[in-house]
C-alpha cells in the first residue's frame, strides 16, 4: 500500500519506523468486503454462519452467526457491575476460574501433569493480542522464529510488519502429513542465533483445515525434544488454539498440543493461546488467554513461582499495551463455562452443521478433477484449501468472483499459492456448487 | 520488581529484551488492592462510585460504579449479531458516526474549521490502547518525547517500560498556573533529534484534577505554533481526553484542546485519543478511539487523503496488536450517544454528585493548615493532588492507611511526591474526614 499523502504533506516524516512500515495488507479483510458485496456465495468469511434454524429449534430462515443461544440470555441479565466497572487486569476471577478448568477438562489424559504445570489463565483481548503479548515477551525485532509455510495472515501482521521479526517457513505438508522433519530442521536451522528457538504452531490449522493424527502429534513431541537436546537452547512453542474442538475425523488430535507437550523437556516451554472467538463462537467478545506450560523437572518449589512471574509478565505487557478485557464478555464466557454440559450441548450443534459441511465439501472435492487445483488434506477447523498450479491465486480469486459470484481468499506467498474456502460460512447446500464454479473457473483459466 | 524464579529456572535467559524491562510497578493497582481490603474510606479507584441512588431516583443504597440507565436497558435489547459477531476493524459504523458527531458537539466553537480537517475516528479497546498505537505510530524506541511530571502512571508504562521512548518532563504547574512556558522548553530541549517534536497532554489531568482556563488554553495554542516556527519541525500533540467534559469551573476550558489546536499551524497535528471509560461511564466495555486534526494550509484535496492514510495506520497497527475493538460496547455506545439528549441528562446526575464531592473537598482542603501538605490547583476530572514535603509520599501513604484506614495513591518520581485522592470514589460526607485524617497523619510524621 502507498501512502502518497502523506509522503506529499510532509507528514510521512513525523512517523516512527514502525509508523513507516505498517500497513495492513489487501489479504483478507478486503477479499471479504468483496465478497459480502459482490459474491452470490461468500466463502470467505472466518466466522461460523447460516440459518438460524441450523442451529436452533424453531430458529428463524436468516443466516446469523452462530451463537449459544445461553451466551444471548445471559447477556439480559448481567447486572451493572458487571457491565460498566472495569476488569481486574489478568481478567475476571471467575472467568480465569472457569478457564482453567475448560483447558485441564479439554486435556483431561493430562490433567494430573498440568495441575502442577500449568500456569493461571491470564486474560487478554482476543488471541490477536495473545499472540501480540507472547511475540513481545520471547522475541526481539529482526529475530528469527519458525512457523509453518501455510498460516493465519495476521501472523505476518504482528510479527513481521508490527514487530519485526523474521520468520522461517516450513510446509506444513510433507506427503499430505503434518512435516515433523521439516519443522525440526527449520527450528535447527535458526538455532545459532541466541538462548531459544521460536516455534508457533496453529493446529486445528488456518487456512488448511488440518489437524495432525495422534500418532503425528506424538512425532512433534519427539522432534521438539530432540531439537532441545541437539540445539541445548531453550524452544517455546506458542500454540495459536483458535480452532480447537472443531475437528471432524476421530484419528485426528482432539484437542490442544498443549497437554502433550508442557512438562516433556528440561527445556521446552509451551504458551497456550486461546479465544472465546470460536470456542464460545463469541468473535465480538474480543476475550482471549494466555497460559503457560512449564517444562519437565523444574524443582516442586520453584515451578509455581515460574508461573507467577510469566503471568507478572504477560499482565505487564497488557498493561502497556491495552490495559484491561472487556468485562462483559468475560462475565458471560465464565457464566457458559460454569454450565459445561449445557453449553456443550448446544455448541454440538453448530459442530455438527459443520460438520456436515465439512462432509459434503469433502466429497466433492474428492471428485474434482483438474490439472490446476489441488485440495489439501483437511479435517478440522473453519476451512479448505486448495493449492493452485499455473495461476496466480488472486488472478484465480478474481475469475472466481467476477464470473461465478462466488467469493473465497487467495493466498499468496513464498511457496504458497492457492485459495481459502470458509465452509464454515457456507450452507451445505452450496457448497457442490462452490466446488463446481471453482472447477469450471480452473478450466477457464487453464485453457 | 525481581524475577527470581524465572532467572532461577534459567528461562529468563528465552526472553526478548522488552520481554526482561517490563513489569507492573507496585503503583495504582496495588494501593488501589491495599484500599480495597484494608481502608474503610477507599479513595484509591479511578472510577466515580457510589451509592446507586445518588445517581438514580430510587436506586439503592449499595454502593456501584456510578452507570447510565440507558446503557444497562440497552445491553437487554441487544441482537445475538451485535453481541458475538465480529465488529469492523476500525470500528462499528454507527458508533464511528456517532462518535464524530459527539466530537463535533462537545467542539462545536470549532465545528466547521474540524468538519474539513478532522478523521474519522478509528476504533480501538479504550484510552491506553489509544496511547499505545498512537506511540506506536510516532515514536522510534530511545527517542525523547515531552509530557507533564504529573501524568498517569501507564503512560509510563507504555510509553517507557514497553516502548522503550524517553520522557522529558515539564512542571504541570508554574505558580499554581499551566505552565506553558517550561512546556514550551522542553520542546524545543529535544527539537534537535528528528523531524519532530510530540508532546502528550492530559487534561483534565490525571492525577492533578486540573484542565487549563480557556485563557491559559489559548497560551498553550500559541506557544505549540511558536515552537512549530522555531525548531522548523513537526510539532505532534497527543491529547489523552480521557477525562473531557468532567470539569466543575466556569472559567475552564470545557472540552478537548483538539478543537483548538487543529489547522492552528502548517506543521501542527494533533491526534485527540479518547475512551468511552469515563465518558460514557462505562470502564469495563473498552471501547476508545484515535482522531486526527490536521494541520493548518494542507490541499484542500489533499486533506482528506492524508486523514484516510493516517487512519489506514492506525488501522494497521490495531490489526496487528489486539485486531477488533468489542462489538458490543460499541454498538451500546452507539446507541447512548444517538440518544444525545436522554444520555448527557442521565450523565449530568452524575455529574451533579462529583461536582458536590469536589466543592467539599476544596472547601475542606483550603482549611488545610500543614507545613507538609499542599494541596495543588484543580477544577476538573476525577482527582485531587497534595504535594508532600519532607516525608515520602508512600511512606505518608502507608501511615495513614495502617492508622487511620484510609486509601490513597501515592505518586513518586522525578520532581513529583504526593498523594492522590479519588474524590470520584468518596462519598461527599466522607470527604471532610479524608481531609481530616490526611492532616492528622501529617502531623503525626512530622513531629
Amino acid at each position: 500500500m502507498e501512502f502518497k499523502a502523506l509522503e506529499k504533506s510532509g507528514l510521512w516524516e513525523a512517523l516512527s519506523a514502525v509508523g513507516k512500515r505498517c500497513y495492513l495488507p489487501p489479504g483478507i479483510l478486503s477479499w471479504s468486503a468483496r465478497g459480502r458485496e459482490e459474491a452470490e456465495i461468500n466463502a470467505t468469511l472466518g466466522t461460523a454462519r447460516g440459518p438460524e434454524k441450523e442451529i436452533i429449534a424453531h430458529g428463524r430462515d436468516e443466516a446469523v452467526t452462530f451463537y449459544l443461544p445461553r451466551l444471548r440470555n445471559y447477556f439480559r441479565e448481567l447486572e451493572p457491575d458487571d457491565i460498566v466497572a472495569y476488569a481486574p487486569l489478568a481478567g475476571l476471577p471467575q472467568f480465569r476460574a472457569a478457564w482453567r478448568e475448560w483447558t485441564l477438562y479439554k486435556l483431561s489424559a493430562d490433567a494430573d501433569k498440568l495441575a502442577s504445570l500449568m500456569s493461571q489463565p491470564v486474560v487478554v483481548p482476543g488471541i490477536s493480542a495473545a499472540l501480540f503479548v507472547a511475540a513481545r515477551l520471547f522475541l526481539d525485532e529482526g529475530e528469527k522464529f519458525v512457523t509453518t509455510d501455510l498460516r493465519w495472515e495476521n501472523a505476518d501482521n504482528i510479527f513481521c510488519r508490527h514487530l519485526g521479526t523474521q520468520i522461517v517457513p516450513f510446509a506444513l505438508f510433507e506427503r499430505g502429513k503434518f512435516n515433523t522433519q521439516g519443522m525440526k530442521e527449520a527450528l535447527l536451522s535458526i538455532s545459532g542465533q541466541g538462548e531459544k528457538v521460536l516455534l508457533l504452531l496453529n493446529l486445528p490449522n488456518n487456512p488448511a483445515g488440518f489437524s495432525p493424527l495422534e500418532s503425528e502429534a506424538q512425532q512433534i513431541k519427539k522432534a521438539l525434544a530432540e531439537v532441545a537436546e541437539k540445539s541445548g537452547k531453550w524452544v517455546v512453542v506458542l500454540l495459536d488454539d483458535a480452532y480447537e474442538g472443531y475437528v471432524y475425523e476421530e484419528a485426528c488430535l482432539r484437542s490442544s498440543l498443549f497437554g502433550l507437550l508442557t512438562g516433556t523437556h528440561p527445556r521446552l516451554l509451551v504458551a497456550k493461546l486461546d479465544g472465546a472467538s470460536k470456542e464460545l463462537l463469541f468473535y465480538g467478545g474480543r476475550v482471549g488467554a494466555v497460559t503457560f506450560g512449564l517444562p519437565q523437572g523444574l524443582a516442586e518449589e520453584i515451578a509455581p513461582a515460574v508461573n507467577s512471574e510469566l503471568e507478572a509478565k504477560v499482565a505487564a505487557l497488557a498493561r502497556s499495551t491495552f490495559s484491561s478485557t472487556p468485562r462483559a464478555p468475560q462475565a458471560l464466557a465464565a457464566r457458559v463455562l460454569e454450565a459445561r454440559e449445557d453449553f456443550l450441548k448446544e455448541r454440538q450443534a453448530v459442530i455438527e452443521v459443520l460438520k456436515g459441511r465439512y462432509l459434503t465439501l469433502k466429497e466433492h472435492l474428492q471428485h474434482l478433477k483438474s490439472s490446476t487445483l489441488r485440495p489439501l488434506p483437511f479435517n478440522s477447523g473453519f476451512f479448505a484449501f486448495l493449492n493452485l498450479q499455473g495461476i496466480r491465486a488472486s488472478d484465480f480469486a478474481e475469475h472466481l468472483i467476477t464470473k461465478y459470484k462466488v467469493a473465497v481468499i487467495p493466498w499468496e506467498g513464498p511457496g504458497v499459492n492457492g485459495i481459502r474456502i470458509a465452509f464454515c460460512a457456507v450452507e451445505a447446500e452450496s457448497l457442490p456448487k462452490v466446488v463446481e464454479c471453482i472447477s469450471e473457473a480452473a478450466d477457464d483459466l487453464s485453457r
